[in-house]
Order: C-alpha cells, then sequence, then structure tokens
C-alpha cells in the first residue's frame, strides 16, 4: 500500500526501519488477553499442514522478529533472503513440487521497490475443520470430513505502518471464522433466516473479533499497523468474499468479469466518514470540518461563497465560508491521495488501533471500520470450466492493471497450458505479478508500454472454479 | 401509500377524518415564515399555463380546504367530485382538448378505494425558467428562452397522515430547484467541478430547503403530514431522477429496463437507521433497541442466545439475549409491513415534522431524511426512438406491478397506436393505472388473475424520450 500511511512513514523512520516484534502466538480465538509476554518460540519446520495455522517460518529470534513470508511458499533461510530482495524484486511462488494448495490455486508476490523494508502483505490457505457446537441438522458435510463441516479459506492482507497487524490476520482470522461457524449449529431452529444469511454474519463477526484481538493485544505484543482483508471462505456450495480495505477480488468466468467486490477509500466512504464527524463533531477535534470543499479554503475567503458537499450529498452546491470552514477537511484529495484526516488512505481494514494524525493525539481509529462488505457466489449456479478464475489482488496488482487486462492475462496464460495441468494457475499468478511489476530499467521498473510499473508490495491469489473436486 | 403510517390512521380518526386546511400560497422558496395566516385567495381559474405553480383549482373555500387535484388535469368541479369518488375510482387524465404537457407527456390517476378521504398523491409537470444570478458562460441555453436557462419539470408526491406535504411540494419544489439552480452561473470558475454534479447539488439542497420551509410553515399552516417525492429534471441534454421514498422510476429501452431510481424503506435503510440510533441513543428514547431480532424477544428468554444483526451487519449471528434486547427493534417486520419505530413504512421524504411513536412524544423525523438519491441519464448518448419512456409510478403502480410488467404494458399499448400520435402516452399511462387497480367485484378490486389490485392511490407519468422537440 505505497504512500497510505503518511504517519506509519514516521514512525518508520523514527524506529530506524524496523517494525515491531512479531506478536506471539498461537493465539486462540477469543482468548483472553496473555498477562506476560512469553519467551520466542523454537523454529518451526516450513512445510504447511492444511488445517494448520499459516504462521511464516522463523529461524532465528532475529529472522523472526524481522520479517515472514506465507509458510506455503516453503522459502528456505536463503528463499526468505531472495523474497526480501528489494533490488532484484524476484517473484515468488510456492514450490513445483511437494503439496499443492488447496484446488490447485496459484500464488504468486514480489515485494515493493523500497518504499518499506519488508513485504507488507501476507497470505493464507487453508482447509479448515470446524467441530459444530451440536450437529448442524439439515446442512449436508463435506464427505471426507466426518463428523463436522470443513471450509476452504484464502486471505490476503495488506499492511501499512508495519507488517505486524497483516501477519497477525493471516495467522488467525480464518480461527475466528471457525469459531464463528460453530454457531450454525443452531440454525436449524430459525427458518426465517437463510444459511446463507448466517455464513455473511460469521464473517462479519469473525473480523470484528479479530480487530478487538488486535486491540488487546497491542499492548502486550505491540501490534503495530494494520492492514487490508480480502477474504474467501468456500462452503457448502458457495463461495463467499469479504473485502474491507482496496484490495480487489474478480471473477473471470467465459471471459466475463464479475466484480466480487469493491474498494473502501476516502473517496468511496466519503458520506459515511462525514456523517460519523457530523454526529461526533467531538472525533474531529476542532481541528478538521467535516464538510468537504474542491480545495483549500484561505483566511482571506471568508464570507464568500464556496462549493461544498457534505454527508448527505452527492453533488456540490455554495455555501458562504464561515470560520469552521477554514479547518481541514476530513476526508481531501483525489484517487490514490485522498485521505482521512490528511493520514490514511483505506477506511477498512483490521488494526490501527494507535494510528494518530500527524503531529495530534487525534486517533484516527473511530473512522475506519473493521466491517467486511460480503459478496457470496454460488459456485453450482454455472458449470465451471477450467478456464474459469476467481483473481484477488492487492492494490500492487490492480493500480496498474484494468480488470480487462487481467482478463485477457487469464485468457492467454491458461490457453498455453493443458486444460489439466494444475501448474496453469500458479503460471498466470506469475504472469499477473510480472504484469504488473514490469522490469528494471534505468528510470525504475517499468511496464512494457513505458508507464511506471508497481512499486508496492504486489500479491495475487489465482482459484479455479473449475471444481473443489480439484483439491489434490 | 396504504397502511404507511399507523399514527397518521390515528390522526385521521381522532380528527373525524378531515385533513388540515391547506397552507397559503403562493409561497416563495427561502422567503421568511409569514407571521399571520392570511385569508383564502380568491377562486383561481383552472386552465394551467407552462411556467406557473401547479397549484390546484379552488372553486370555493370548502372545497379548497377538502382537496386538490393537478391544475393540469383542469378538472370541472364536477370532474373533481367523480375523481374524489372512491366507488367508481375513475381514471384521470388531462383532457385531449387544451393545451399537452410538455414532450406529450403521458399522465393518469386514480383516487384509492377507501384507504383515506381523498387522493393524498399529487403531480406537477412545468416548464421551468431560470434567471441567473450572473451570466451561465460555457453552458447553451434552450433557444427560445431569451437570457436565462430553463429546465422541464416533472414530479409525483405520494403523501401520508394527510394531502399537504404532498400539495405544498408539489406547488413549491421546483421553485426551489430554479431557486438552486441560479447558482449554476458561477460554474465555469470551478473547474474542478463537473456541471452534473452542480445540478445534482442543486436538487439535492432544494429537497432540503423545501423540507425546512414544510418545518416552519407548519405552525402558521399546519402542513401535517409528509410526502414521498419523485421528480425528473430535464436540462442540457441530461435526465435528472431524484428520488426520496418508495415511488419508481425505470425507463425502457427497446424493450430494455433501466432502472432509475431505488426506494428507500425501513429494510433498504435498516443500516442507515441503526448506525444513527447506535451514534445517538438518546433519538431511541429508552423504548426502542437499535438491533434488529428475527422476532420479539419475551422476557423469559433473558440470557438464552438469539440472532441479530446490527449496523455493520447484513448477515446475522448469535448474542446473548440482555436486557436492553427487550425493548422493540427501531426497524421491524417485512416488505409492505416493515416499520420505523413501529410507526411509518417509508424512510425518505419530506415533512413528517410532527409525526411522533404511536401514543408517546419520541420524534420519528431524525431517523427520516429528505435526500434524494440522484441519477444522471444521458439522453444524448443514445438515438431514443418514440417507443423509449421514462415511467414514474407511485407505490400504487409497483405494489401490485413488476417492471416486466410495466415493459410489455409499454410494448402492447405503443404498438397499438401511429408513432406520431401524441395521445399514445396518456393511453399508455391510463392503462398502467387501469392494469394496477383493477376491476371491482364482489370482493374487491381484482386484477385479471384474480388477485387483488392496488386499493392505493396510482399516480403515472409517461414521459417520452424521443426528444425535447416533442414539446407542442
Amino acid at each position: 500500500m505505497l504512500n497510505r500511511v503518511r504517519s506509519a512513514v514516521a514512525h518508520l523512520v523514527s524506529s530506524g526501519g524496523a517494525p515491531p516484534p512479531r506478536p506471539k502466538s498461537p493465539d486462540l480465538p477469543n482468548a483472553p488477553s496473555p498477562q506476560t509476554v512469553a519467551p520466542p518460540e523454537a523454529p518451526r519446520s516450513p512445510p504447511a499442514t492444511a488445517g494448520s495455522g499459516s504462521a511464516a517460518p522463523a529461524k532465528t529470534v532475529e529472522a523472526r522478529a524481522s520479517f515472514s513470508r506465507p509458510t506455503f511458499l516453503q522459502l528456505s533461510p536463503g528463499g526468505l533472503r531472495r523474497a526480501d530482495d528489494h533490488a532484484g524484486r524476484a517473484v515468488q511462488s510456492p514450490p513445483d513440487t511437494g503439496r499443492r494448495l488447496p484446488w490447485s490455486t496459484g500464488y504468486a508476490e514480489v515485494i515493493n521497490a523500497g518504499k518499506s523494508r519488508h513485504n507488507e502483505d501476507q497470505a493464507c490457505c487453508e482447509v479448515v475443520y470446524v467441530e459444530g457446537r451440536r450437529s448442524v441438522s439439515g446442512a449436508p458435510r463435506e464427505p471426507s470430513q466426518g463428523q463436522g463441516l470443513c471450509f476452504y479459506y484464502w486471505g490476503l492482507f495488506d499492511g501499512h505502518a508495519g507488517g505486524g497487524a497483516a501477519e497477525m490476520a493471516a495467522r488467525l482470522l480464518h480461527r475466528h471464522i471457525r469459531e464463528q461457524l460453530k454457531d450454525l449449529s443452531c440454525w436449524s431452529s430459525q427458518k426465517e433466516v437463510s444459511h446463507e444469511s448466517l455464513v455473511v454474519g460469521a464473517i462479519e463477526n469473525a473480523f470484528q473479533f479479530m480487530d478487538e484481538q488486535m486491540a488487546r493485544e497491542r499492548r502486550g505484543h505491540q501490534v503495530e499497523g494494520g492492514c487490508c482483508a480480502l477474504v474467501v471462505v468456500y462452503l457448502l456450495g458457495k463461495v463467499y468474499v469479504a473485502n474491507a480495505g482496496d484490495s480487489r477480488a474478480i471473477i473471470v468466468r467465459n471471459g466475463e468479469i464479475i466484480p466480487m467486490s469493491r474498494e473502501f477509500t476516502p473517496e468511496t466512504e466519503r458520506q459515511r466518514l462525514q456523517l460519523l464527524g457530523f454526529l461526533k463533531p467531538e472525533l474531529l477535534g476542532g481541528e478538521f470540518t467535516h464538510l468537504e470543499f474542491p480545495r483549500r479554503i484561505q483566511p482571506k475567503e471568508l464570507g464568500q461563497r464556496m462549493l461544498y458537499r457534505d454527508q448527505n450529498m452527492t453533488g456540490w452546491a455554495y455555501k458562504k465560508i464561515e470560520l469552521e470552514d477554514l479547518r481541514f477537511p476530513l476526508v481531501c484529495g483525489e484517487g490514490k491521495k485522498a485521505r482521512v484526516m490528511a493520514t490514511i488512505g483505506v477506511t477498512r481494514g483490521l488494526g490501527d488501533h494507535n494510528l494518530k494524525v500527524c503531529s495530534s493525539t487525534l486517533p484516527i481509529k473511530p473512522f475506519l471500520s473493521c466491517f467486511p462488505e460480503v459478496r457470496v457466489y454460488d459456485l453450482t449456479q454455472y458449470e465451471h470450466c477450467p478456464d474459469d478464475v476467481l483473481v484477488l489482488g492487492t492494490d500492487g496488482l490492480w493500480d496498474v492493471t484494468s480488470d480487462c487486462e487481467v482478463a485477457a492475462t487469464v485468457d492467454r496464460v491458461l490457453s498455453a497450458y493443458e486444460p489439466n495441468d494444475p501448474s496453469r494457475y500458479t503460471a498466470l499468478a506469475q504472469a499477473l505479478v510480472l504484469g504488473a511489476r514490469g522490469t528494471s530499467r534505468d528510470r525504475g521498473w517499468r511496464l512494457p508500454n513505458n508507464k511506471l510499473g508497481s512499486g508496492d508490495d504486489i500479491s495475487v491469489f489465482v482459484i479455479p472454479l473449475g471444481g473443489p473436486g480439484s483439491y489434490s
């Protein structure tokens, strides 16, 4: 998330570039906050096991405190160093050998061009087993999973102001979802509420509990910063895409693009933010105005007429400038430069409990929402072919790549592979990441059209929709 | 708006069924509230003049205080009596003779089946001339209109708890829009803001000023009740559709349906209402909870687990029932029975400043928004044929007629007339109203499929998109 948090940069500078120590693990959802900080755990072996957490390999205390990459990348210490190299920006994917990701999911990532010390994106891909609180009557179970229910899970977490929040979310959010889904056991007695809306509610609440856990544990473990979260849950024939932040998910199906998320930024959430500032003016601390103006107003313009927008308006109208209008606007800037309180460029996500306005004690968290928007896609309503995919990407991808360009790459790359070649989805993820990064030239990273490539961390999942049966 | 306001019914019963006296006219937008009530005006002659207000004919003081119908219907006293007859429910349209409505617009209406004493829908159709505050540089003018700007205007107003608010809005809202559009004169100096977003802002602010005027003048004139407002403005090649309430607008173009509005009800606005109740709990008066539950909770269920939704959720999750959860939910009921505070079934509109919760002094107005959602349709982007129309209807139409059924009626009726026959749009409006009303049988008004017809007031505009040039 390039240049998204001004105060984050200030923090990194003041702390010498080292992100805060990684929080203790494993934390169980809803567990009370530990009172003491445990000593670092012994190193764990890299290969992931389905159903386990996705904590990163940590060969030494120092390396562990520095950074980590998703477990499923199975990086050696040398590989970890290459993944952390801003000059080479080598694209990372799970190895061809060894266990594939569920559904033959493709994944690729690349570190940023130097905007932060480490790659602050994180990822998780798991099969999660849910043991019901009681038996789930009426809800069919995955045949191989015995008495419980299991769901497939993919998560992308784009950190800012440090990697702590993204790492914690990658390690724990699916466990919160698992906890919430245990409640589905009560479902059959509430006929007026659909099974689908219970899953949506479970995911929504899991995001909230994850955020609350970060708030509790930041004191003990210094979970600095925050992260966007884009999560996919597959359960009982339906794909749930939950997004809080500015990552994006699209389905490419028979060449057609189906948006599965929208971005939450100061521009798209202006009216929500302004309404909060209007109803709770104390949150503006006398420093900001909830009104938006096309440009900053000068004191000499007092009493003149100026265009404005408030929480109720999508258009612009005129008002006479008053003293309060000279305050800095709560929402200002356009596109990637849009900011809340001149500080943060994304309005939903996890963490950021310590985030303050620059040179101020005014907290920004009250304006941020940890709640995702959840969209549901019924996999059973359409017969999917091997070229139909769900693409998840952090903003590093989407800043320089349009939906149509992604769809074109899907077509180009997948048609070069046999339909039953499971490596084609990893090749596609790599092509998307490479296409957004570009190549290193005299004047930075450049795309073939000579425009600037993305200097941000870039992470991409490609999930084939051909069927859950492809899990090997 | 059938059964939409419980307290309204209570009011009608307690006042013997007579709606409050009609407010004084003509009120100029932004004019200070008059301190005294003027005596009733002398009767005015019915025929409308383009550019004038659309106040209803009022032959006697008594008739005027009772009810009025749109001026452009040119109703004689006998016609007015027939329009007010709940038993016959004769469909009313402008006469074939005389001046046509702008663009050969079709219009038809019918009174309700007895749910209120008079037809509480109102309508307005005008060509409005705007004299700029200064010259509008860069904005082309309608050639025939001299130095100013003119816009075409259509408004449907669905009143509840009396006809006063709908009548006042039909008479004055377009004047507020005219006042706001005078500000477009400053436009050329603000290049970063589009002309379109200035028109949208002007319409939004006009709704707000209209609502404020109702608040001011209710003391002098007893503007009881409120109204939904659905308004269309055509200006400089673009159609602006502004909706606050549960009326609906669709474009039928070459058989395709393009929605031009959405409905604002306790169901569609649940999260906005809950957020307000959460941030301003004093508005709930200790009587209501902002949480939603699938059913009313019994005191004996305290401590048990129950499904709920709050302002952040679209899905459902479980919580332990606490004492506060026993309060009545802010939003409850489904479909046409959904209510805010057990009272009103529509969440946006004008008026309702005196509306209170049944048997309580708790005001409901803070939860209602007077702001419309404005959608813009660029007439110049498509070559429209004479069969392409914009259909506006109050909920009396849409309660029993789907978008597809309206599109089918458009096709059926228009194909029975010559393309250049200007009476075809009135015939279409009449067919739509008749199709929603049905025919009177032993057991009420019935549709051909024997389902109940709409017992509500029904009003329909059919606006041909073939071109502004068709104004005769």
